[in-house]
């Protein structure tokens, strides 16, 4: 198979409520579009929601790592390409590049996931599923930026706490993907903002929260403009942990 | 000109992280869409806000109606109509028609614009603009749904607070008009959304709320399950006002 096939391409606009005060797309509207860009991409060859879930299987975002050198613009137009990098038993990697309306790449990102089934909840082996179908996709496009990190976090203070509401809750009755990295970028002063954008941004995706759930924000600021963010529900369990590295316009 | 050209039609999917734990597209994603295909239509027909821009105008929304009898569910088609029912020297009113992936008007919307000047904050002369050239748009489409009401809140005592933060703040560094919907919809319990369905948002835009503003949340339950909300700053001036009435699924 050609690798023309197995990258998949998708244009997008900056909208104007997909813009933060800077102008540039929000880091959540961007990965909004890579985990939809996931979904076209496996969906288009087979391997998606819609064809799992006749099996009872689902995708599940492990992690996910964005690095960027520019964000689109309002109304600027840009795309994003997506492949599969590796075929594990138990995990897939799949990445991305953030392409800029001249056509040159101007980020990248990384992310890991499982498929489980939802009536057990136990992992698939990918290795066997649709008869390993998903390995011809593997592709050795390059994608120049480090893998998702180990995070640890020392604070045991939180910084802020929030309950999960409505808008927060997606159609599985759990806090949406996208909603954690809102909050997390919540922490931070607008004038950090001004000043500083974001270089690097890590996710990983623990356990799952719920409608009501008291979420607690805390935070180690680890120098060099880098901060470790941990949430824990209900004074408990943890629930994801970010890293947010942050570089001088 | 043909009604044709008047009516400008937009499409649009139900996005995985865009619809809520009943799988039906949110409000705050519809209004979103609405404000967009706002922006298209103007845009293609010489109005839009990059040809005000050089005049330094720019379109202020006032007022939004929404009444629907069914939301888009994930992954279904849908598209957005919309189009200019009357231009006075001060607004102009813009209508739109939400239609299902079967063709079918499922909702309808009525929003109210004023033009101001950035550099005065003065309203512009609709009826002089471009030599009145937004007039050619004027359009006798239906919209069977009632004008925005006039919405009077008795409460004295906040439901809830909250301070506006970087995700609430849009390129003009005000709280953006979506974010009001989705604070707005998080004063409701899951509850409420399990057994009934929004049938008629209003939103009323006052005056703008910035970074680091407290917002208090007022709310009246008007009886019918219509429920009337007020968003203060600060303790003081009234930012926006909505209605919501919700029915039975």
């Amino acid at each position: 198979m050609s690798d023309n096939n197995k990258i998949g391409t998708y244009k997008f606009v900056a909208e104007p409520f997909h813009v933060d005060f800077t102008g540039r797309l929000t880091l959540g509207v961007l990965g909004n579009h890579l985990l939809n860009c996931a979904g076209f991409h496996a969906t288009d060859r087979g391997f998606g929601i819609a064809a799992l879930n006749e099996d009872n299987y689902t995708w599940v975002l492990s992690r996910l790592a964005i690095e960027l050198d520019e964000m689109p613009y309002q109304y600027e137009e840009f795309s994003i390409q997506t492949w599969v990098e590796n075929v594990y038993r138990l995990f897939t990697d799949r990445n991305f590049a953030l392409i800029d309306k001249e056509g040159r790449k101007t980020g990248y990102a990384r992310s890991v996931w499982a498929m489980i089934s939802m009536n057990t909840r136990k992992p698939a082996d990918l290795l066997t599923l649709h008869d390993g179908g998903i390995m011809d996709y593997i592709c050795d496009e390059p994608c120049p930026i480090g893998k998702p990190s180990r995070i640890k976090i020392t604070s045991t203070e939180p910084v802020t706490s929030l309950i999960a509401k409505y808008s927060d809750i997606d159609i599985n009755g759990h806090v949406n993907s996208i909603r954690y990295i809102e909050h997390i970028l919540d922490l931070f002063p607008m004038e950090m903002y001004r000043e500083k954008r974001i270089r690097r941004f890590e996710m990983a995706y623990v356990t799952e929260s719920h409608y009501g759930d008291e979420l607690n924000f805390f935070m180690d600021n680890a120098g060099n403009d880098m901060y470790d963010v941990e949430v824990k529900k209900n004074g408990g369990e943890v629930v994801c942990r970010s890293k947010v590295i942050f570089t001088k316009k």
